[in-house]
């Protein structure tokens, strides 16, 4: 049931991150976001999206106890009901005990009706499980405008059969356009110790798109302290979910939330724990994993680009560096048409922003040298090509100037991702 | 050979400008960047770009006098090396004669070497034409990382033959992807002044594309003062040009340049001038010509949309809110699949950055309000439908809180721009 993975090498994130040979993480087979204790999760179809073979759109994770919760909400001005609600019960420090999601309906832009609406699902959700509306989170991805229906959710709620091994039916659930469910999960193991983190996440689009939506759930049966808990999702999410970009465009409703309860009886882990990194590195392993996932299955995706930038003045302009180039039609586009077409990586770079030199600058398309200190190097155009008609293609940008250094994933541009978002809304 | 127009309505851009009922400005039939006086031009295939039917890649524009000249370049860090070439020349305030362009080799990354070309380039135009190179500007547009083929341009330079009609021979030489070359020339009259204002421009990609270059060359035979001249072409790219948005990807060739030759024998046009004003709006209208016919043109393209946002906080926060709508890839899309997806919109709106409060907000797609107040709208779908079926697509975000507005440019997102960028570069 065991699959062991050595880490061996990651790009140093905000925490200056650095995984050699972690062997106490260790990634679990067929885990989900109810592999820690104490979780339970199901789903239904509720008819909120339109019917397909296997069609899931309302999913509810439960907690047996109540958990410490951190979130990040969408930077959007325009935020879905939801968000505002969610933002709210976060504000007043409660605890939490379950969370409702619901997909093929966004609940954004939806007025005072929206708004309560969203209070009504929780309340609902409270209800079938006998805790406190207060305790229950609501989240929704979908058609933007669209008015939630309620009466629907109500008669679905009771059937949501719980489980420990619901998980896997929450990563489905919560899908939209993606193509397959995303969830990982690691345990740590250390001395007297061994906790599990684990999540589910959802990518770009929808049946009948409407917003890149990224949801994603966290959970963890270590007993974290509140305030450490919410700066380790922070830092963490800025170098994996922060750095995945499909389009460019935000979400009214992206979230990604963490429970913690406590179950696995670890001592409390706060910033001064001996156990506070290996926390980090497992939650920022679980983060990339999902945040790859996505960008691999970004719409119409057929390949997962990986943008590695060094040598930059600081780490701000290498993420910045990172997220234009990974971001830019004109790469994507080359990559999916394996064109080692380099001078869009370096141009993208230029535009970001930056302080850059292009006599200083070297491109990479894996390990193949195209530019070296501004000059372009002669290479065999075919076997460039090979290199990006991978599924996993490795861009790399040594501005040569400083320390600074940064990843972000996206993935190609193809024809596929203009028929989807190019279908009508119903 | 005349036709009238009668700008009814042009929404004010950074100088405040309305135009209305300006009947001193006439559109020419048939104008192009030669129509003003003293400017001569011609373009011959050098074979800097593959043959095919009635290619053109060299042109040459020349001033049968020395004129006052001013620029805008590229902001991306990386510049080709006509860019900086073309710069150094500006900032020593020399007079122009002539502008030698290519296409099919941007002559970007280039090294040591490329910058070489650039002057060998401009000097061997300087010799044809018997002037000094000080006063021949270059520019190129094509691949990125491939060095100029100087002994082509070289053989190719003599054979150019100048003409006063020859400003079409030159649009058409600058195009790469473009399907059609873009000109637009307008006469303005009064009392006892008559000057023209024409330019040519090239809007996004290459035959083989690597980047989506602008290049734009206006001239005029007005007298025009240095330093008005500059300030004017400034606003007036602000409000044009800079709020064109093709894919966001931002070229290290860009250039927009004017020359004016003061042939039309005016009194010098400065800011004081009663003639000022007249000026700019006719250079806004030539610019906002060339600038749309470059949106609409757009890889790929079947539509112009027009985006059009009020009520803003400040110009600013217009400015930022209706480049960012323009250039969703959601909402390129949307319109591509005449999906009157208006979620999408005021989404790009909320994460473009700019002060927003959605329960102010109004959403327009053609005349037809779908959002009011932050409350969605019943709508009849088909008709929203069918006011995006049209070759021009107008979108409009009310956001109530202001004075500010703006407008921006953009094109749909088809299968076709992934399949022109896809390809090869060779």
């Amino acid at each position: 049931m065991w699959q062991t993975v050595c880490v061996i090498f990651v790009l140093k994130a905000g925490f200056n991150l650095i995984i050699l040979m972690n062997s106490k993480i260790q990634v679990l087979f067929d885990g989900s976001v109810t592999s820690p204790l104490g979780f339970l999760a199901g789903a239904v179809y509720a008819g909120i999206k339109p019917k397909i073979h296997e069609a899931l759109d309302l999913s509810l994770l439960y907690s047996e106890v109540t958990c410490r919760v951190a979130a990040v909400f969408t930077t959007n001005k325009v935020k879905a009901a939801p968000i505002i609600l969610d933002r709210d019960k976060l504000e007043k420090g409660m605890g939490v005990r379950a969370v409702l999601i619901n997909s093929g309906c966004a609940n954004a832009c939806t007025g005072t009706e929206g708004m309560q609406n969203a209070v009504i699902s929780a309340e609902l959700a409270a209800e079938f499980l006998g805790i406190s509306a207060d305790e229950v989170m609501v989240s929704s991805t979908g058609v933007i405008g669209m008015q939630l229906p309620v009466e629907k959710i109500s008669e679905a709620i009771p059937q949501i059969a719980l489980s420990r091994d619901g998980g896997h039916k929450l990563a489905k659930a919560i899908m939209t356009t993606d193509t397959r469910p995303k969830e990982y999960a690691v345990e740590v193991t250390g001395e007297d110790y061994c906790f599990i983190i684990g999540g589910a996440a959802k990518g770009s689009g929808m049946i009948h798109p409407n917003m890149a939506t990224m949801l994603a759930y966290i959970t963890t049966d270590a007993a974290v302290e509140g305030d450490f808990l919410k700066k380790a999702l922070r830092e963490v999410a800025d170098a994996t979910f922060n750095m995945v970009i499909v389009d460019g465009d935000t979400s009214t409703n992206d979230t990604l939330m963490i429970l913690s309860s406590g179950k696995a009886g670890n001592r409390v882990i706060n910033a001064e724990s001996d156990l506070a990194e290996d926390f980090k590195s497992a939650l920022y392993q679980v983060c990339l994993g999902l945040a790859k996932s996505i960008a691999a299955d970004g719409e119409g995706a057929t390949r997962l680009i990986e943008v590695v930038v060094t040598g930059a003045l600081s780490e701000s302009d290498a993420r910045k560096a990172a997220i234009t180039i990974a971001g830019s039609p004109l790469v994507k586009t080359a990559v999916h048409g394996n064109d080692p077409n380099w001078g869009r990586i370096i141009a993208a770079a230029g535009r970001s922003g930056i302080e850059m030199d292009t006599e200083k600058t070297d491109v990479y398309i894996g390990p193949m040298c195209l530019l070296k200190s501004g000059q372009p190097m002669p290479f065999e155009r075919t076997i460039a090509s090979s290199l990006l008609d991978q599924p996993e293609v490795m861009l790399k940008v040594d501005l040569n100037m400083g320390e600074g250094s940064a990843s972000a994933w996206g993935c190609d541009l193809s024809a596929e991702y203009v028929a989807i978002n190019a279908e009508y809304t119903t």
